[in-house]
């Protein structure tokens, strides 16, 4: 009784579910301000180009125009989220790199006139030749997209662990397969948006925006408006979904700033939907080639890995992303020796950036389809090739990672017993089949460069708590879940605590929302503030109850003495006397929380553990193959998942639920199609990602783990589980037509294609 | 040099200047909502009167109408600001009391609609006798206004300090005047207002209103909605001025947030300007007989005084206004012998309520009045009636206030030089005079039933401060003076603090803005928590300059070793050191205070120490009497002001020279007129208060005493100033035409009628 959980755990709604469901929640575009003015991005109608002379008078004499900003007007700030690959300005300089890059903006009235404006913006430009393929781009002579980057790869990174040569030598086979995983827009609901206002007095912009790291936002503004950090504000209203396309900094945020700062006036911009496919970011199309090294038993002894990811005009996030797909492949199977050598390649095209697995997901394709390659080939069992290669707790990871909680194993067996296994893979009809592959994914990064997640838990008279925390929550229900961690440790209900998150100028420090780090993170800073506030009123209830504040236990509104639950104080009492006392002090908690680890990798240079913790997850789909239109119906997906102890089931499910569907658009719908530099498709209609009509039976299986790190033994549960839905699901249509696809997205144009062949 | 003040002491722009002087900052009707409807109103149109039946069938059935609610419909819950006095429903259940009586109120999607419906509201009243004056009102047999209450007389106090009657047998001159005090509105700029938004998951009401007290706001509605007081909140948006009136909650308040709870939209209510001067708050008509007995040579002995307020219709917070009015006679002049009885009688009209200086002005224009007529029968000078008489620090006081420091001999000799009293005072030309009055005031009330001013300061990575304080600034200035108090105490600029006040779902508990306590007790609160911030920052720092962190001082954005100024960090430099340290907490300091007193007084119960500190003030006027018009003119107006020491001495000016205009409209133009409960002039044009062309030149004059109670040695200066100006005009016109007036306001006509009388 005294040990068992009441909020953590439970299944509760959104603590914003009811605004958001009644159109009360306010996001960015729903914030007004008197004498809002509004922007609009001019942006390149080239794939690559010389700015030879830009003319903004026609413009600048629109009636209703207040002011046009180029990039020859901004300071020469290159900004960019790893600072070590900054590449890009907020509006181009001298040249444009891929159609959609963003020239000039203008700010007006009304939407419809900065609109209108852009359109008399005359820029000559001198076109240059222009790269699109990425093998294309690393070849001498090809066209320099950036100056001084040579082969057009800005980043490159060749690792080895253990002795690759020698693990090869020793393997009793050995294959080599070639994958490739296309581009897909993240699509949020919510288009990106920024608002801001200057206060000239204070020299301070204040910024609404649609971000995921407010934090860093600041930071790149401040770099790039050239003033100080500490006069910009950044505000996260609500977040109509982010996926990592909301990382960046874009022109809008620029932009707003720079005319609020120019003009005095509130400004505002909203990308629509075109701007959000083209001019933001996407996952990077990937091809990668995989050699394995085998025992006959399926025993993995090394992996060669050789990845090319087509960049876009821009590096964003490059340098992770790179390393995350190369640390990521030593988990959640055991790889003793790899090679791993990854090159991020500019071409004329929209940016890659982060996005729900970053990185990883095309490494996972790659490494779990050729699982089921290297099984066929050997006559081994899919699943237990899987298990028999699993990464345990407490074992050694190669690249130094550790495992404190690893429910790996157990999440094969649970998906393969769920989906039927042993009953239906190789024995179904044909057209139908089933299919399975692994996953591990961090809580968050250990590094942050000394950017630690903080709280502040205020108790109020009142009895309602008050938190303050940075985290971002941008719809995945970071905030109910802090509230529900600082609930349990006060002892309160969830209903009892209120939230205030996301505002540089009022919250504490916290690195934002990616990797999946945010419960771990400010949850474990929350909890820690709660606790600090919950020692002092314990101070002052053992007094009161005559007891060891270390006896005390808070639990469902009462601090009562453990062993002694009939010793009680109600929290409300003891607020209430807490406050009475003679110097009544605000009840204020203040937590910190980084990954405490001695040697976090710096995921470039140096090894070392990556992660607070890992979650571990294995999809098992059904799926079924129209052989008349080629279309694949996933039936059902069984989605088993080590979160650790999951804070919220409903939520965690529904995050689940959304990265299999996220994953089954990559595997079999989503494509950004681009020719000659031009993305085709970028409208929701013509997109195409899955709908309600498309989605599968999702089952997902809890695999507790009670991880030592995590509060209340929390993992990450945002993303992992979109690593590994496109290999389940290409697997299962091997299971079902006896082909093997490489490349993504598996269409019904290449079902019937790969059919005719097979009929021949 | 190391013990100067770099901040406190400056004079400093508001912090939220420019963004009032552009239009940004968001007062309340500046927010909107998506899909918020708005409410109006239905007010009494007799001045006392049974509801026998509300029909609201037509009003409903109005296209666009949401909702209609009158008494019957609410929570029998009574509200006012001081509990004991509770006498008010948010809308009326059985009667109406006044004309203007709050009756129902009806929420529709736009204010013309809301205003259309609410004619369409039948109310059948049984109209009932009213009484319009407190000496009929409270005889027997009048028309009972509050069931219960004797005579209509809601509150009395009789209190006697030291022996009166053998006073009044030691004193060789005893005489009895008698004196009016008019009603005045305090006409703020920004009508009042309040936004509410309901959220139904959790229960919460959201209020967004021009108040000046959000945490006694929030206990009030959660008294009247029936919900519990976590379940409110109350934000504070921008003020444009109070000066008491937006101290009650209204049935806006009320209303707003009923209609959000039961219609689960957002809802506004404005306020029009006749609502403000009709159904707000107006300062309360007084009728005031003095009866003095002093020696030969101007030594008050004793004093017995006489005072019925006209409360109107409702008590508000009349039983605090009637115990200022006792409390304060007793200040600045020694008085050893006091007889105080008063009487707050309910009539059929406006209902008085707090307004700057709260009771004080009152029996200041009565006391200080007589003083000159005493000393006119009794061929002393005023002046040195005034110094003989005046209370000096460390001297005891009737009442058991606690006088660490008084500046108010000194006041009265620099204004009396500056207005050039030997030269002028009974020797200018006739239609010329000058006159003088003392007053004193406290900061804030020691007794505040335990609600502390708290404050939370975060010093962010970035350098920048952010403030937590739960103080309400109005208008005047509170947030900058308390950012300038955490400026000083953390050694940095008053450009690295941001404040985020008034907000009871983010900021820590603070009683509010009356009685002119903010900038001692929110400002003590606000330096203790710079304090505990800093003082985490010296340990860190004291091992990095290996010093004692008792040694360091932090000024100018540095901290350096005392003695030895060359042995110094940056300010940015600490914090960076401090955050890279093994586990970086946020650096969170937290304070609270109240005023420390054993024996505060009860106010009605129990005398003592009313309040932390004390100012002192001298008006000195000169004036003009246009002998064709009648018309007064002030030339000139010398404030000398004991504030201790001013923390931006700009505001404080700004608040002296607001605190005269306020005091010369009292003193010759400003009337609300009430004819049978309806008043005559509810705009600004009727109602005529002084303009810039009245303007004065007014001349400041700083008593500078260093309070060892204040932060940084600060007392108050929000509303001292307004008690004296109206006598001390007053009192220059005996000076110029020999006429003694007893009532306010001094009007053409009056000066006209008494120069009649005098000619005779």
């Amino acid at each position: 009784m005294e040990n068992e959980l009441n909020v953590v755990g439970q299944r509760l709604p959104m603590h914003d579910a009811a605004a958001k469901a009644k159109g009360t929640a306010q996001f960015t575009d729903d914030l007004t301000f008197p004498g809002m003015l509004h922007g609009r991005i001019l942006r390149s109608p080239l794939a690559h180009a010389k700015i030879l002379r830009i003319d903004t008078s026609k413009a600048e004499k629109l009636p209703g125009v207040k002011g046009v900003v180029t990039g020859q007007d901004i300071p020469d700030r290159l900004y960019g989220i790893v600072p070590k690959a900054r590449d890009e300005y907020a509006l181009a300089r001298d040249k444009v790199r891929y159609i959609g890059d963003d020239v000039a903006a203008v700010c007006a009235i009304a939407p419809e006139i900065a609109e209108e404006a852009i359109e008399l913006i005359k820029v000559d430009y001198e076109e240059l030749p222009a790269v699109f393929d990425p093998f294309e781009s690393k070849k001498d002579g090809a066209p320099v997209i950036h100056e001084g980057i040579k082969n057009n790869t800005s980043f490159a990174i060749k690792k080895e662990f253990g002795d690759v040569k020698k693990a090869f030598a020793e393997s009793d086979a050995i294959f080599e397969d070639t994958f490739f995983s296309q581009a897909v827009n993240h699509a949020p609901l919510e288009p990106h948006a920024a608002i801001a206002q200057y206060d000239p007095l204070k020299g301070e912009v204040t910024i609404w925006s649609s971000t995921q790291i407010p934090f860093f936002l600041r930071r790149n503004l401040s770099n790039t408006l050239q003033i100080p950090e500490s006069r910009v504000r950044v505000i996260k209203p609500k977040v109509g979904g982010g996926f990592g396309q909301k990382i960046d900094m874009f022109a809008k945020d620029f932009c707003a700033a720079w005319f609020a700062m120019h003009l005095g006036k509130p400004v505002k911009f909203i990308y629509d939907r075109e701007e959000v496919f083209i001019s933001t970011r996407q996952r990077h199309p990937m091809y990668i080639t995989v050699k394995t090294g085998m025992k006959k038993d399926g025993t993995i002894l090394a992996q060669k890995f050789q990845s090319y990811a087509d960049g876009g005009a821009y590096n964003s996030t490059a340098p992770t992303m790179m390393a995350l797909s190369c640390f990521f492949l030593m988990i959640p199977y055991k790889v003793p020796n790899l090679f791993y050598e990854g090159y991020h390649v500019y071409t004329n095209k929209p940016v890659g950036g982060a996005m729900r697995g970053h990185g990883i997901p095309q490494a996972r394709f790659a490494v779990e389809r050729q699982l089921d390659l290297m099984a066929g080939r050997l006559g081994l069992d899919p699943a237990e090739i899987r298990l028999k290669n699993s990464i345990h707790a407490g074992e050694p990871h190669s690249a130094g990672f550790v495992i404190n909680t690893c429910g790996f194993s157990e999440s094969v067996k649970k998906a393969a017993d769920a989906i039927g296994w042993k009953e239906k893979r190789g024995k179904l009809p044909f057209g139908r089949g089933v299919g399975l592959a692994g996953a591990s994914f961090p809580s968050g990064v250990s590094n942050m460069s000394h950017i630690s997640s903080g709280a502040v838990v205020q108790v109020g008279q009142d009895g309602a708590v008050n938190v303050l925390s940075g985290a971002a929550d941008i719809g995945q229900g970071a905030e109910t879940v802090i509230s529900q961690i600082v609930a349990e440790e006060l002892g309160v209900l969830l209903e009892d605590i209120r939230i205030t998150a996301a505002d540089t100028g009022i919250t504490p420090l916290d690195p934002g929302t990616f990797g999946s780090g945010v419960t771990v993170r400010a949850g474990n800073a929350a909890r820690l503030a709660a606790l600090e506030a919950k020692e002092k009123l314990f101070e002052f209830v053992a007094e009161k109850l005559e007891a060891n504040p270390e006896d005390l236990i808070a639990k469902n509104r009462e601090i009562f003495v453990k062993g002694s639950p009939g010793t009680v104080m109600t929290i409300k009492d003891a607020i209430k006397g807490y406050q009475y006392a003679d110097l009544p002090m605000p009840i204020v908690g203040r937590g910190s929380w980084m990954a405490p680890t001695d040697e976090p990798t710096t995921l470039f240079e140096q090894d070392g553990n990556f992660a607070p913790n890992y979650s571990f997850m294995t999809q098992a789909a059904e799926i079924e193959v129209d052989l008349v239109t080629g279309q694949v119906k996933l039936l059902r997906m069984v989605t088993a998942h080590d979160c650790g102890r999951p804070i919220n089931p409903m939520l965690v499910e529904g995050q689940l639920e959304g990265s299999v569907v996220g994953g089954m658009g990559q595997a079999l719908y989503e494509d950004v199609i681009v020719e000659k530099g031009q993305v085709m498709n970028p409208s929701f209609l013509d997109y195409g990602f899955p709908t309600f009509l498309e989605m599968p039976q999702i089952e997902t299986i809890g695999v507790e783990t009670d991880d030592p790190i995590g509060p209340f033994g929390a993992k990450e549960a945002g993303e992992g589980t979109q690593l590994s839905p496109a290999p389940a699901i290409v697997n299962a249509i091997y299971d079902a037509i006896g082909v093997d696809f490489m490349e993504l997205p598996v269409t019904p144009e290449k079902i019937l294609k790969a059919m005719e062949e097979k009929g021949k």
